[in-house]
């Protein structure tokens, strides 16, 4: 089975928290490949740059300025921080952009009704599944930062989730795979007040309710959208959960 | 025959030059590598965030903050443009730091004599010559950034010249292996103001008389040291030529 864990800014953000959570994937077993998002670094390289930060939807405006610091920040600070971590725990890790081996290749999005500028929707059938098969086969373990690109020369900005969901309909391709989130969050919480309510189980059905009656809202919904979307296209499980709890069974589980 | 071929920053401070020179390095017979510098970028980064830039013989001071700096540029902005750039041209491309797949371990250099801080020197007999044989077969281009590290969890700053001689040694163990180092000079001059004088061939024998007689000196002499040692290390041919001349006969040609 094939593991494409996605680490979001609560992990990358903390350097003790980080490296509690990477003990914790180097015993996860091989193959398995790591997505990460960029965190609060790149906003604060803009702030010391005096480059103005835009957020529509809790999606960056990419302008050229910020596509240059957005690539600085993951696939430069960032990814190699966590590659050379990994490989000082003996996990044999390679970082990779989008662009790297034609991973990922995007569309710009279209400048209507939002201009969000250099920003990429992953064209899923484009997703280089051989080169995924031959570094998983080698051994080889990817730590994924979100940028894709345009195939004409140009990076581009693209949401880490939609990432880590495009990786691992890939991945599915290969084998079995399971997709899993971690956030600051011990899963679906049923009472966005009580830590200990996480819904155990979700699947389409449940969804549908759980959407209808307001229990996922906000920032959840496009998470466990791109999740349905990941098991609709293969993934044989996504999971949601605490990074503290990579290794054990805790979160949330969804099912087709 | 492995062709392992270094740019330095007259070709990537340059948007034309780069493009041009990209140009042939897609018409080049794989298997290949491409070695690039990180060129002015570091250095005007360190100015906009007020990191004071300190070279001693040549080589940056890297302080933790200034480590931060050319991890950005060189993997991400750098590397992560040149990948995107080869793609669109049809090639194969990953990008690579010396942390990627264990690459190019290396020792940070001691503080005595000269404290150069997150300098590394490469640890010949631990680059991983696998990971490089197993990208190439796999019709694998890969694109390595001078970024070194040292194995417990730290990136390291190392010089382009020194990166493209250790790939190209680790790369004769695998098949045949032609450095080649583009600059913006014709070759190796017998008279540095005439740009036509190209010595085209030295030889460990005229190596001892050209610097005997002061034809190499100053900034040429770790170039051709860094060649010697690749020659006497397994590296076939090592030429010195303008990036221009990257497809053609031109340059100066350093043989046992």
């Amino acid at each position: 089975m094939i593991r494409v864990v996605k680490i979001g800014g609560n992990v990358i953000d903390d350097e003790a928290t980080l490296s509690r959570f990477l003990d914790k994937f180097e015993q996860l077993p091989a193959p398995k490949v790591l997505v990460h998002g960029g965190g609060k670094l790149a906003t604060r390289l803009c702030e010391q740059l005096g480059i103005q930060t835009t957020m529509i939807d809790g999606r960056r405006v990419t302008d050229k300025a910020t596509l240059d610091v957005v690539t600085m920040v993951y696939a430069g600070l960032v990814n190699k921080h966590i590659v050379a971590c990994l490989q000082a725990r003996g996990v044999q890790a390679i970082g990779l952009s989008g662009a790297d081996g034609n991973l990922l290749p995007a569309r710009r999005r279209s400048p209507e009704p939002i201009d969000y500028g250099f920003v990429g929707d992953i064209v899923q059938a484009g997703v280089n599944v051989e080169f995924l098969r031959t570094l998983l086969a080698a051994g080889i373990t990817p730590v994924v930062c979100p940028l894709t690109h345009d195939e004409q020369g140009s990076m581009l900005n693209s949401n880490a989730d939609g990432v880590a969901s495009a990786v691992a309909i890939a991945a599915s391709q290969i084998d079995e795979t399971q997709l899993v989130y971690c956030f600051e969050k011990n899963g679906v919480l049923s009472d966005v007040d009580d830590s200990q309510s996480v819904i155990p189980r979700i699947d389409s059905i449940s969804y549908e309710q759980l959407k209808a009656d307001g229990t996922i809202s906000k920032g959840m919904l496009p998470k466990i959208a791109s999740s349905m979307k990941a098991i609709e296209s293969g993934v044989g499980a996504v999971v949601i959960k605490h990074a503290d709890n990579l290794l054990n069974d805790l979160g949330t589980v969804i099912v087709k």
